[in-house]
């Protein structure tokens, strides 16, 4: 069933809040990054933050509703806005991974991981590991790192080659990171504990 | 025509309240930096924040309002307050490239950047020139850097000399970032995204 | 005698506020880390943070009660929350050092620190060595590094084996810090100090 | 003439609402630090943030009253709370450059730069220079670093010999910043600039 204007603003409401978050750590410079909440799955539906605006200062109705190739979906009762471009790869990380939120910024460290390791970051015995669902011994993780495009099936195809069940995040090489969980909360602590991974391997390469 | 008191303190509370987000970033440490609206067109009039204050504490009054050459212009009902000598050079920025807003502040990434490359900071292939207008992909980016000096008409012939149209940026060396756009909003975006890339590419120089 | 419910919900209010203030800080990313508060010391009773929250936004009833060993103890009207598996090693850290306050958390400067000082960090001649009790000049620190450890008997070995009754602070290597002090506000300072001197540590090798 | 309770609380508010400032920017760590402000200047007297307190959390009443020496002094309507010992060096501070107002903080710049630069840290050709009263170009500034100490007779012949009347800041290796103003918002200002230019200092090494 499609999602109901309530859901969707509700949503939005989640979005803005946890984009205000994001900007306030500087991991959304500019208009930068997008989030993204499934808000039916089947269809295919997401909630994305609106394109070009201040990730610090939107609100609930900041938001375009997409489905699964990233196309702008209509729902009664919410003014159609135009999808970043991106909201194509967020709904294919939706659907492949069954993530329920998807979180995609920029933060400096995974553009200089990926530099510094453009074929995967690799991480091994560290506790924060946990946080993002793996072992904190004896568990090597491969953080994917891919090519950046601005053609988003293209973008997919790579994410999806690359993508690794067990890891929920992938780093765009010259680009940003995206990353993923059930929720939005869970999304924000893999983000984070993603980012505190990445900062900890460049500070001591 | 000539900008009103009312225009003129609708200009002075945005800035107060942009130089306020800039400072908490550390950007204007001191009172360092300043920011300009343009007010008028024709004949060019600038509000500029005020020399010598807290850069975290103005309040909308606490403006100058110049004309080209950063000379000091009398509006109706406005207090005349001395401009910093800085506001011959946001003057020429805003007649030279048209913006509508200027943000000079004083980030240590972009001073760092300016040292390690005192011909123009080179940058390539990243998302991030996307928030400057630019491509992110196969287009060459040289921020230009100038010479820091005290005579404002020394500083903007260097402007001139080194201004790229495509660049909505320049460092000035040793001294600081001068970034501007179509209103304060787009400026403060070019800022933050000029501020991403100096700091990426110092990391990974 | 056993702790009340009003004694544990004051000290479960004490430690979200603190908890909040390391998170903002950034050393409690993802759901990462935990405090504790001695609520009663014969028989010995912790109230710690419950595991698997955002350390940002704990309430005061978002706490675990535990005995010696991280065993939960049952608190009349308090709701029994799964305790972290850490709780077992608040507990022995409070056994042993006699702290009435214990944090445990995952900042960067610690974890590289352990990285590159394996046997220990030593640190002498800086005035913030009396921010954890110990002498400004000509009194040499050494802050133990322990091998992490799922297991927190076996931890909790390398931790007794290792403590330094003259240093607060113990590094889990690969993992994070654990600080301790008379209460809560001590502990703070403790961590804040230790964290300043691992970060000067690191930026003068 | 002797201040009064009430020109003795002021600058307690001032004092505190100014540590929670530092405190905030991680200036201020553990308890450590002090700021004080010349409430009169013959007899002088200082009003000096309390020791062993939290710099983020000081109420006005939270100071001690020195003379000269860093003796306390009683003021009448003021419950005396124990000067820190460097309380001593804040009068002297006051009495030699005549400021009106002292900072003491713990950067980690300052500590960094007096490792690296023992013996002073030059400054040369910096915009920022005008911040601390000296200029942009040709004008060489040394900061002065004078080796830690407990005394504080000793600490303040040390400051006396290396104080330089145009260098409105003193480093102490192994212990933090000194910087001084006419009030506390230049005292502020001061010290904001020194910290800029002591890391753009050490980021260009």
């Amino acid at each position: 069933m499609s999602p109901t204007a309530g859901e969707v603003l509700g949503a939005g409401a989640r979005l803005a809040a946890e984009a205000a978050r994001f900007a306030a750590l500087g991991w959304m410079r500019g208009t930068s990054g997008n989030l993204s909440e499934v808000v039916s799955r089947d269809p295919l539906r997401l909630a994305v933050t609106a394109s070009g605006l201040d990730k610090g200062e939107l609100s609930a109705a900041d938001l375009a509703v997409v489905g699964p190739a990233g196309d702008p979906v209509e729902v009664e009762g919410i003014a159609p806005l135009r999808p970043s471009a991106e909201a194509g790869l967020h709904a294919r990380v939706a659907a492949l991974t069954g993530a329920g939120a998807v979180v995609h910024v920029h933060t400096l460290s995974a553009v200089v991981a990926g530099a510094h390791w453009p074929g995967g970051v690799r991480l091994r015995d560290l506790e924060t590991l946990k946080g993002i669902g793996r072992g904190a011994h004896d568990d090597e993780v491969l953080v994917p790192v891919i090519p950046n495009s601005q053609d988003m099936a293209e973008l997919g195809d790579r994410f999806e080659a690359a993508y690794d069940p067990g890891v929920p995040a992938v780093i765009v090489a010259s680009h940003g990171l995206y990353a993923w969980g059930d929720d939005l909360l869970r999304a924000r602590h893999v983000t984070e504990c993603v980012d505190w991974l990445l900062a900890y391997r460049i500070a001591t390469r």
